[in-house]
């Protein structure tokens, strides 16, 4: 849903659990309150100790499990995956957890975020005669797994691990063990959780609310762990590790209920809209939030600004994937979609709309130019983060800059082009400050790679072309 | 999904429209803005000047139409119908717009509300050697037409009026006619609008938001609309009437961007969370409010009250129809499903929790305790209405005393049966001055009849009987 | 699927069983052997004694019930029904039985056949008020009965027959019997049979042998049969009857393990073949049949000329309803369908190919043709029955003159249009003397309209018009 | 649904074209004539000289494909492939072709048969680091072809061939070429065709019927064909090849409609029933076949014999994937199934019953029963091949001797078993006689081995196990 209004995806998120009688129900709840995290497909693989069985689809979570389908998953541990894939990455069979058999024993692995080197790892061992069946980056962990010389599959995985670039939080099942990795330097949120005696981990901490798991800790960057009958064992697979958390998390990608790093989701974005009234220093009458993942930020602004809240937009909570879209000439017509202007709210208003984020520019304009048309006399946008102006390698869908318009366009520019009366950005170092972070660059704990064009990592050209990506769709 | 929250249910949506070119994509719009009146069936009927044809079936909108269905469905005219039903109301064929066709016309109706002499006029009906088809009271209008004496269509449609009680927004459509039609009592919303030169009418005005329409005016209470290629004619077609617009439509019903009776659902919702926090005088650290239908008020109150609004609760967007509900072991050992408490926000807070009201309670309760179970320090209710004592008879499905905890518990039980620190409704009073209506009583333009027990019409003992509606479903 | 390589239709097989725990299931297996009879829909209507449920769907047997739909249906008697119709003859709701439900009592009926008269008797009671549901002819008797000033449920029923003309095999359901009627000419084929103590009633007794019922004995024209649980009772409704079997049910319609008034299918078909062979005298080296309905009449003609029989032609079990059917392109590269020629079998012979019937000569020409070009030096066709010039209006599908290919057409010109090297049909003498029918005209015991011109009913010239049969899809 | 009545499955049937503009289609036409060697899968791979392009799914060809889907599938040239696989071996991703990409091209297999080392080759490619999808024995050949350290694909592909055995019919896809290859023994029949200019070759001869190709030759065993743009090239991949075609593809599995080395199938089993005659000389009234496949055998024995031949079963057509059985207790009350007797064709008469095999005898006995139950006096069970003692490694799936009822019972014990008045099998030489072949032993051109035990192959005892293939289903 958040993926139909922005032009902004996030590529997953990832869930599993040791030693719970129900572990594929509860992974199914985990995975539900991840749901924001990707809507294009979702799988669990469990284990009942001697086999790895799995199911996965295309779709929802509910879209592709259902009772029966839970039940024929036994085993008291599992991990399970939500995707977003775009049209070109293949169906099926990128959907994860990608789940290998062999004579020696099963593995499943499910990542998120996005090896930078996956394509040149592949192409070599493509040379040396092995066989992939998806186009997702994660396949190359497990061939590296498998050719490892290492003797024990830990240092396989770790041998493994050492020769990969770029962000993972990684969760990986075989019949022994549940194994978890975060890559150097952090770029993914991931936390271990509680219930009962089960360790579990989560993407986010919202999925321990919703199945009553208590939060243990975060995983740190460059740490892996093993989690199995005799408890969770953690140490470091690399050396060099930093804290580069992507900020997008907190801006626009968890779900308000979700800490990162210790600080609530909603709190940071409401104080995120106060830093930017405090910045902004705009005068109007009402203040209104883009829905959803807008709405903490302009009641901070709100509450700041002391400008009364009002719901100047409603989303239609109905609009499925389905849904049909309007004609150019029914949309001309002023046929509507996800979004509605409350007229009453905004008419004769001068209008303080509060966005988190803008990516291309086009939904923005859309917004402005429907909440004029119910009669705002004024519409002022203000952003709760710093203008987008370099691609994310890290797993986020804006490959290149061609996309984002404040890489080619100043403030003023997209000022005029959304059709704004004032548009303001908040600071990067507005941005640290409301999210509790006091430095700046490199040490700051943050990832600010859009922003700034500070790669946290080396960059490798090559991340899997989408013509390749496209080959595989069987 | 309201419906799946609360124990209150409204029956439906209706939506028409006369000489459109594009008539069944826009009122698929129209019903998709209406979708929250309804979500267990829909339909289309359009005409194209020489026959009636229609679609309809189970579910959503979304499920039910689909850009190719819409393109079998010609004409410039059409009326449609979202429809709430529970399990022992049958299946497809109650689903509306009803369409019946004879060899001297067709007939297509919908209707929002209820007939409570249905089951009396079936009764007589049938013994004259009518057959019904579905267990709808909207089809004993269809068969009073049928056998009226009366020579034009009109006044067969106003000698069937005057003999059906109740609440009824109808919509009628023929070959050649749109028709329109408000109970006496004016107990349902219904509005009429204006697409270029195109009548359209909806249940509630956010529909011509969404289609690019302007709003005209309301049906009048008693009134008689008749639309066709000469334009719209309006009659009464009955002496007495009165108002008494249904105040569950402000309080929880109606989208927040409509207008009822020229009044802003969100800005009503407002004023009633700002009345009740001058009632209530309650301290408390954070304002939070029940998703959805409560945030306006919870905003309002907050606002008023001087105490941060927070997002403590987060709704799960994406619990369908299919989720899979956790057993009870599951719900003991915590696995929460739609709403999430945020504890971060809530832990060591005295949490003033805004609701819009209380059927049975036992939602109410949930909330409460997962509230502290997140660290609440302490939890106070706030009512956005007062308490719901007596059954609607009108097309609200709280049939019985029994289910309506305020109907046999004071104030103090309530609070201690939901386990709040304090309870607060708000005052009928205080309700009407929030929708700013003067007085009180029979012309106060409201129907009080849940709060009261004052019914604006006769009541009649048989409405028609669940086991009588199973009978049918095939 | 007969449907599909002839142009020649029945409408229906009807079942029926009284008094039986599994009563729903067997009428489940009793529908399945009639399924050659009608594949476009089908339901089942059961009753427990206090009240009646169904379950209908579009499709074949199997495609609307299931084990769980099936356990849904509890009840020691039920009626069922499969239905061929026709794209302009609605959806759902014309998928038999019809289940009618009022304060006194419910109503289920399913009949095979047509009633001529449907129209006008329709158009009357449309005028005195009553609302049709459906297109089918059927429901004009519900209304009949409904509106009858009699006393007792028998005597309604009476009444309503007394009224309807045409050819009608009806089995009718109530909570409290199963009544069964077959008209005064006794057009369709309508037998009781016995499984344990229960009776049975089917369109055919092929079902009997599947459910392991024991045959009783035929229900005579004319007659109306009551079962209830102080067993069977049969009487006369209407003075004059006569018998005047359709001719086409030996030939083609119903399945050849089947026995219509103690005749055999099968053996009726060979006998067709062997007269044929009789009177054709032609000469060939290999005889081969039309798969499947010309099987039985191909290997009577070869056993009575001494020429071998063989597998000419294939028809592919797997062509279903969803088969993409090859574009005239591909089908001028010489892509088939339904039926193969078997080269091997047929080059260089001269072969007698056995067909029951000619309609439209379309699919006679196109086996001919196939015949032709998988070498056969010379193809004589012969037809187990006489041409067929004048169109049925008891049910079979064949409404007009104009594509009755006999109507128009010497049986020269049909050879010449259909390109085989010699065309012989067999006469009416023949085919009459094969089934054991001694007489010729009005007392043969057979309707030979289709043949001769000479209708056993009066005929009136208002079936439902197609065009009126659309506009009810609803 | 031959699968439904025998205990006999054979694994595949496999077509494929080069060069043709309509590719994708014309499989789908081919794959249609060869649904009766697999109704559990199909699948098509098509190539447009750029990449390779597949849809595949379980089910029968026309629930996996449709006109869109086809459409989707652009190209000159595709590969397809139908399956019949049981419960334990995996789902879509063992459905064939299996589809190979890597950036050295991709690679297209399908394949009828069984290769008997197949688990040893996948053990030692494991232990290299390869990672299986699929537990298909033909994934083998996709690896062996990868990891061969050969220059040219052809080389490679020779190297791959030479290091698997067993029985196989083997197509194989790429960009520029289609390849195909039968084993050394030629155990599978695969034939070329031509359909203009486009080669084309299938299992069976049946296929180039319906797409009105013509028939250019067969493959020979131990052959390597390549086609591509400049046309057929054929050479040997190995220096030792014999002649020993699967026998029951002539009693059983193949389409009568088509050619096996010559030889038409329907004219083989109507040969294998005359010679049964000449050798049972048994005395009856009426010949009956069993449907579909011994219906030829029957017509064959009848002729020699000068018994009638009688419909005496009737198969339902209906009956598919989702028919409901009966439950015991409805069984015993004598619900029949996809077979039932013609009381009136077999009562009082010695009713011959020719069929094709016994593998189990539990189909023929039961058959025998509802014949005796129909009222046959006598049932003279007749079969047209020798008594099957031996497992078949080369794809059909009978894999042990406990199923085999002739395995551990003489001829007089299984008469007893099914309850026949007398029992006859063909002898060895008389099946050899009937299909055309002199000699007998290694060189007669059958593969005997599951009526001698005679094998063509040597024997590996680990084909792929049942407990591994259940592992895959993912």
């Amino acid at each position: 849903m958040f993926a139909d209004i922005k032009g902004l995806n996030e590529e997953c998120g990832v869930f599993g659990i040791w030693g719970h009688p129900d572990a594929a129900k509860i992974t199914y709840y985990g995975l539900h309150s991840l749901q924001h995290r990707g809507q294009e497909g979702a799988g669990i693989v469990v284990t009942d100790g001697q086999r790895l069985k799995g199911i996965r689809g295309e779709g929802l979570v509910n879209d592709v499990f259902n009772e029966k389908k839970l039940e024929s998953l036994p085993g008291k541990s599992a991990i399970g995956h939500v995707r977003y894939g775009g049209a070109g990455k293949g169906g099926l069979e990128n959907v994860q957890p990608l789940l290998f058999h062999s004579q020696s024993g099963s593995l499943a692995l499910a990542q998120n975020g996005n090896l930078i080197n996956a394509n040149d790892l592949k192409h070599q061992l493509e040379m040396q005669g092995s066989i992939f069946q998806t186009t997702s980056d994660t396949e190359v962990l497990a061939h590296l797994i498998k050719r490892s010389g290492y003797l024990t599959f830990k240092d396989k995985m770790k041998n493994a691990l050492s020769l990969v670039k770029g962000a993972y939080a990684l969760i990986l099942l075989t019949e022994t063990e549940l194994m978890i990795a975060l890559d150097p330097n952090g770029l993914r949120p991931l936390s271990i959780g509680k219930i009962g005696d089960s360790y579990c981990v989560s993407s986010e901490t919202c999925a321990f609310d919703l199945i009553g798991a208590e939060f243990v800790r975060d995983v740190e960057p460059g740490e892996l762990i093993i989690i199995n009958d005799e408890g969770l064992h953690a140490e470091r697979f690399t050396l060099s590790s930093s804290n580069a958390m992507c900020t997008m998390e907190y801006v626009y990608f968890s779900r308000p209920d979700s800490d990162i790093e210790g600080i609530n989701v909603h709190t940071a974005r409401k104080n995120l809209g106060k830093v930017l009234a405090r910045e902004a220093q705009i005068e109007g009458d009402v203040v209104t939030g883009v829905p959803d993942s807008s709405i903490s930020a302009a009641i901070g602004f709100a509450e700041t600004a002391g400008i009364p809240y009002e719901m100047g937009l409603i989303k239609n909570r109905y609009i499925g994937r389905t849904f049909i879209k309007p004609s150019q000439e029914l949309r001309e017509r002023g046929v509507k979609m996800k979004l509605s202007p409350v007229r009453k709210v905004v008419e004769g208003k001068r209008v303080i709309m509060v966005d988190d984020s803008i990516v291309r520019g086009t939904t923005c304009k859309r917004i402005v130019r429907m909440l004029k048309e119910a009669g705002a006399k004024e519409v002022h946008v203000c952003i709760s983060s710093p203008p987008m102006k370099n691609p994310c390698f890290y797993g986020i869908d804006t490959s290149t800059h061609e996309e984002l318009i404040a890489s080619y366009h100043s403030e003023e520019e997209i000022r005029e082009i959304i059709g704004a009366d004032s548009l303001t950005f908040l600071s990067v170092e507005g941005m640290l400050e409301a999210i509790g972070r006091k430095g700046y660059g490199k040490n700051c704990g943050q990832c600010l790679a859009c922003f700034t064009g500070e790669y946290p990592t080396e960059i490798y050209p090559d991340t899997l072309l989408p013509h390749e990506k496209e080959l595989n769709s069987y």
